[in-house]
């Protein structure tokens, strides 16, 4: 968990409220649920691996006896959580709040989850996530309206040329079945092939077959993958089923296809998306399109999401279309080098010790009401110091001001 | 804990918006600290009885035989436990960070705290605070900023009319040492002081005696309270004499004067600075001036703060002077019935459902890259009924789209 200083702290706030802004203009309405969720709720399956990671509040008022009787049960010392994701709060406030929301709900959710991480670089144990999601459209309309907002975000922070990389579930679910793996076998195939730009084709066969995964299926699918994968597949429907083994669901591959046309008409015809037949993403939840969010300036995914169908009727008892984009705001904010903060000038008065509280606060309200951000200082010994940091804290022009002075005495010069 | 649903939430982003750009105006800089602190930390004694009322986050991986361990001294159950306030946290930032920061540190710090209160009605077990905090200015200089700073916010989101109204510890002390009240007496007798305003001079010479305290103290405490208190006292200094008893520091009271002073040079002239004498705020911890903003739309405080130039000395292990003003965030969120949004024209898009998807997403984005918000609906068989909705969350026009139009076919009609 880290602290933010001030020059971390305004850059993330900046990037925030452009995000909010762009996810605004797009139609996206922002929510907000608390930090704690049920205990129960937090660890219902859908989490996946995540839910091991979750941290725990311990519950109020136990006592010694208590605590003995949860000693085999640990999970009764705890009756809430810290949200590991903002799907599940999603979810539960879903089903709770329908009734009052749109019947196409485009949320937003911008905050902190929690995750028990053993440190290492780049990992933290807080970090923001930051999500939109499309509760209620069946078609890929909704698809199309998570990337346009999340490519046009990208953009106003200055990171253009963004691209994603998109799949299906079902194109990925009926591959693994031409090749013979079992629809007991295909969970677990899923998770192997997520890790193919780690450990290669062939890493992925050898780990198949040392689970025992059906062993002609395991041939076949590394053949599959001996194919030459070097040029990005466009996602035009000729160019997916291009990309694929024969028999493919050709209504999947039209629906793609719809929505990188679609993205495009956004874009002024460039088409920032490419196909890529062996996208998993992690979650057990997808049932449909996934999608990952790439850009030139990192060599990570810099978010991505894709449609859940099934889990809001978890909640609800009634199934209800979902589709989610998650953009990753830690890595982003990393990326974003400098955004203009959009105040005006930055000014450091800096008063000898005798002039009069007054006489300073009045200068100060007065550069204030005219739109200037304005930081007091008291001469010390080294002015020089001094305005180097304030220059260094984004501070663009320094006055003195001696004992008596008025607004029209003060004489602004710019601070280097 | 809350749910927001997207107008509230709008509101709130809007308010903290407004907080964010006057405090930043005035020369704060904001921080982030992680919402979790050290178990130990958060129960140091600085938090008064806020302590009894923090959740505390379980240790990962205890097993029953630990579990079993920690029975007689269930703390050691919990290593973290979520912040009930921002001011350990500030000091114990301060702390870590000293060297990276200005010798005058003006802090803002905005962010969710959590107490285990008991379910009641305007009480939340999760709720927003917003601190201002100067570290490292002995001056009253640093109540002006604090107090012209939250003014002027106050003003910017149309509270304007709000006041001040202001006290110092060491005058309560002065005063209980001139009735009588020994010094083990008078903590306890501040405590009910602060009752004051509910249960009356009587409940307070009652509780007082009922306790045991000094007869004869009480006796002239009882017969001090019986003054006309009518009047709310001008923060000059012959004001603040005749408001206390004879014998009071003549230092303190002119500081107190000069503050009031230099807030009215911010505003025109206008004092918005009244003494009260009685005036206590519930924290230990404070140590010169304290003080609590009130407005006439509002029977109870908008914030309050006071210097506590001792705390920060309990974590570096050198005396730091301090002062804060921690403004209620919630409660002023629900007097600020609406403020404007900043955004540029709401349109709603209906489109038929046999529009092709690139067409509705091109006209989308054009009116985006205009400025405007857009949501996109299906015509519904209700159309009246969706635009009602509409307009109910702030949209303003509305267009219908057929396969095949253009942005120049787009007849924008305004949502009544």
């Amino acid at each position: 968990m880290r602290d933010f200083l001030p020059a971390d702290k305004a850059r993330r706030e900046r990037v925030l409220a452009v995000i909010r802004d762009r996810y605004r203009a797009h139609g996206f309405d922002e929510i907000e649920t608390p930090v704690m969720e049920d205990h129960a709720r937090l660890h219902a399956g859908i989490g996946g691996d995540n839910e091991k990671l979750a941290f725990s509040v311990l519950k109020r008022g136990l006592d010694a006896d208590r605590i003995r009787g949860c000693a085999d049960d640990p999970t009764a010392l705890s009756d809430l959580g810290l949200r590991y994701d903002l799907t599940v709060p999603l979810a539960r406030f879903y089903a709770t709040h329908r009734a009052q929301l749109p019947a196409v709900f485009r949320a937003v959710q911008i905050g902190p989850v929690w995750r028990a991480e053993r440190p290492q670089k780049g990992r933290y144990r807080q970090f923001v996530q930051c999500d939109i999601d499309i509760i209620g459209d069946p078609t890929g309309r909704a698809e199309v309206e998570l990337i346009a907002a999340s490519l046009d975000t990208l953009d106003a922070l200055g990171l253009t040329g963004g691209s994603i990389r998109i799949n299906d579930r079902r194109l990925l679910d009926g591959m693994l079945a031409g090749f013979g793996f079992t629809p007991d076998e295909r969970p677990g195939v899923l998770i192997t092939i997520d890790k193919l730009d780690k450990i290669g084709p062939a890493g992925v066969a050898a780990e198949l077959r040392d689970r025992g995964t059906s062993a002609s299926a395991v041939a076949a699918f590394e053949e599959f993958l001996a194919r030459d994968r070097s040029a990005a597949a466009s996602v035009g429907q000729d160019a997916i089923r291009a990309a694929l083994p024969d028999g493919v669901d050709g209504a999947v591959v039209a629906e793609l296809a719809a929505i990188a046309d679609a993205v495009a008409a956004t874009r002024g015809g460039d088409t920032p998306l490419t196909f890529d037949p062996f996208l998993v993403r992690g979650m057990g939840y997808y049932t449909g399109s996934i999608f990952e969010l790439a850009h030139p300036s990192a060599g990570y995914s810099l978010g991505g999401g894709g449609r859940y169908d099934g889990m809001i009727g978890r909640f609800l008892g009634v199934e209800v279309p979902a589709v989610g984009f998650s953009i990753g705001f830690e890595r982003i904010v990393d990326l974003v080098a400098a955004i203009g903060d959009g105040g005006g000038e930055s000014i450091v008065l800096v008063h000898d010790r005798d002039v009069p509280a007054a006489e300073v606060a009045a200068l100060k309200a007065g550069l204030i009401a005219d739109g200037a951000r304005v930081r007091l200082e008291q001469r010390p010994k080294n002015l020089k110091a001094l305005l180097e940091r304030a220059s260094a804290d984004g501070y663009t022009a320094f006055a003195t001001v001696a004992a008596g002075a008025s607004r029209a005495d003060l004489d602004l010069r710019p601070l280097s």
